[in-house]
């Protein structure tokens, strides 16, 4: 059996259609060509950093441990915004200091976070406008054949973190939260998770408004709801969702990010 | 030389722009790092399970004996709808029980197909949503380390096939089929083959017609017709297609998926 | 540690909601699938033989010697059309003989241009509309496996080379060239490099014009300029950008392909 080839995720905000990403790719094999890369997805709105910190969130602890992450959504290149490399336990995060790691601060522990600085590391010339193939790539193919993060430069404290948006609680009968993400199939997925809505309130008379409109369904699987009506229900982000069964939610109920979701107790 | 690596396609309705698809890739390398996935398509539409057998159908058999196919379009996730593993002599296909492998049953000569039970395969916790990342996804990675599907549940004969709708020939002088598929290319993908629009008949005096308009060009290849006129011929799945070189024919000709195409003989 | 995999990129029109993508990679498979294969992109417009000439040539580069590069942009399937190999000192180019590799001319000292032939390598039979599938994909399979680019075919000279639009001086003080890729952030990259706007004339006093608009911002960096305004840097591509950070400025400044891109001196 070969051995097991150390897995590196992408998340981008660079499209598919030109060949940004695969010159990383091709940046990352020039170091190491014994590496899995695998996509999470390129298709971040552009600049959008809170659709990337969402979208790692949700999609980095799937994957098998001391796989390394790469997430790149980086409006300002060339600015004093520094590359960092975020350490836990379980991976190792590579990307611009501009709150992209922010969901990650949140939930794991975080061991270290080093600002990259080990030049002798880049490719060479690096570019003006293109540090995910200059520096960031050629970074993580040195990780991968195991040079130890502390060494890409110093550790810092001061990193940005965005204020992750909560929802609230109005007396103990009213949650306010909001769309934070529509997904491929329409899903309008909420801030609300069973922090706010628990296991308990979850068999309570309640009723969700989004858009004027409201939800009475509470569901556990797609498959409870009747075609067509929209329902509520914990999705595979463990946050409550807005679906229609072969609809489309935020089609349906006018509702994109931003938009409020209230959940009121009978 | 490294050892020939298990081969897995996906073929889903996820889209490319969520973690859906990323986290499927992550569940398999959790059991098994050592396989080799690749995309047929994830942009087959919502929970269209018609357009995703017939993906399946014409990208199943270039892939080497023993890869494992997976194909999720799979709108009632959480029913009583059973994830499925189809034997036959060359390949394993694993999908939900929803009519997904109708093209297989057809064209196979299917060795067993086996209800997947054996739940300490799975993820645990199995999400209520997300089946393809908690189910699917671990079963076809202990599926690639060698485990023998039939240890994966039992064996049932009830499985669900769709009618695959063929083309009707009306007298010798009139075959009525219509466009399943329109590609990438604008080219209107028929259910007419070789059976109906045999050899000999290639040869006969004819006319296609498509939404009220007539084709008269029948080719072998698409350098024998000229720029932007519509032509049918037997495209890489076999079937009738009609294309407009340089042009898009569903666009020129107003056709869709549905469109009623007729051949007529003289 | 395994053994280095050889690496194949894929540049096509294909799109990739169909399965003409995840076939050629089958066929690949089926004679090699110890294979390591990068997507360049597979959004080229329809037929676009420059757009796919010109993706190459940003990408190919930036990947480990000895790669393969499959370019595969072809509107003429079934036509004289020749299917070759280019060699070069550093990477092997498949493609059709389009003009696709016009760049790589240009850029690449050509060891030699072979016409493939060797019909035994081919997958069988041949369809007459998928020379990807059943032409170069195998080729690939059998280059990744050893065999000598010149045993495919018959060394050619007379491969088809477009002319590279250049841009043009118009005494000292102008320059005009046009916008040749709209990226897919609305940069508007043109053909302008720094073989005409020399590093000394960066310090001239200068404007720019792209559709009736002036450009007088030169940077160097994304970050120097103000969120919102238009400006002009070398990206990484080596060609002169208009962009406009946090913004579009295809969509801002109404250009496209093709549209003129003029530089005044004072």
């Amino acid at each position: 059996m070969a051995d097991k080839r150390q897995i590196v995720t992408l998340l981008t905000d660079f499209g598919t259609s030109d060949y940004f990403v695969s010159s990383v790719k091709g940046a990352i094999f020039c170091v190491n060509p014994n590496v899995e890369l695998i996509d999470i997805t390129h298709a971040i709105p552009p600049q959008d950093i809170f659709a990337g910190a969402f979208m790692l969130r949700n999609a980095y602890n799937i994957f098998p441990r001391f796989s390394i992450h790469m997430a790149i959504v980086d409006p300002t290149v060339g600015s004093a915004r520094r590359p960092i490399i975020v350490m836990t336990d379980s991976y190792n995060f590579i990307g611009p200091d501009n709150g992209i790691f922010s969901y990650i601060y949140q939930i794991e522990q975080v061991n270290r976070v080093v600002e990259i600085k080990a030049e002798h590391y880049y490719r060479s010339p690096v570019s003006s406008t293109f540090h995910a193939r200059d520096i960031f790539a050629p970074v993580v193919g040195w990780l991968t054949k195991g040079v130890d993060p502390t060494k890409m430069g110093e550790v810092i404290e001061d990193y940005v973190k965005f204020n992750i948006p909560e929802p609230k609680e109005f007396g103990p009968n009213l949650i306010k939260g909001h769309v934070i993400h529509v997904d491929h199939f329409g899903n309008c997925v909420t801030n609300i998770s069973e922090n706010e809505l628990t296991y308990e309130r979850m068999d309570q008379n309640k009723v969700l408004v989004i858009n004027n409109q409201q939800v009475r369904l509470f569901c556990t699987h797609y498959a409870e709801c009747p075609d067509g009506q929209p329902c509520a229900l914990f999705g595979s982000a463990n946050l409550l969702e807005i679906c229609i069964p072969k609809g489309s939610a935020a089609h349906t109920l006018g509702a994109n990010r931003g938009t409020e979701v209230a959940i009121h107790f009978a």
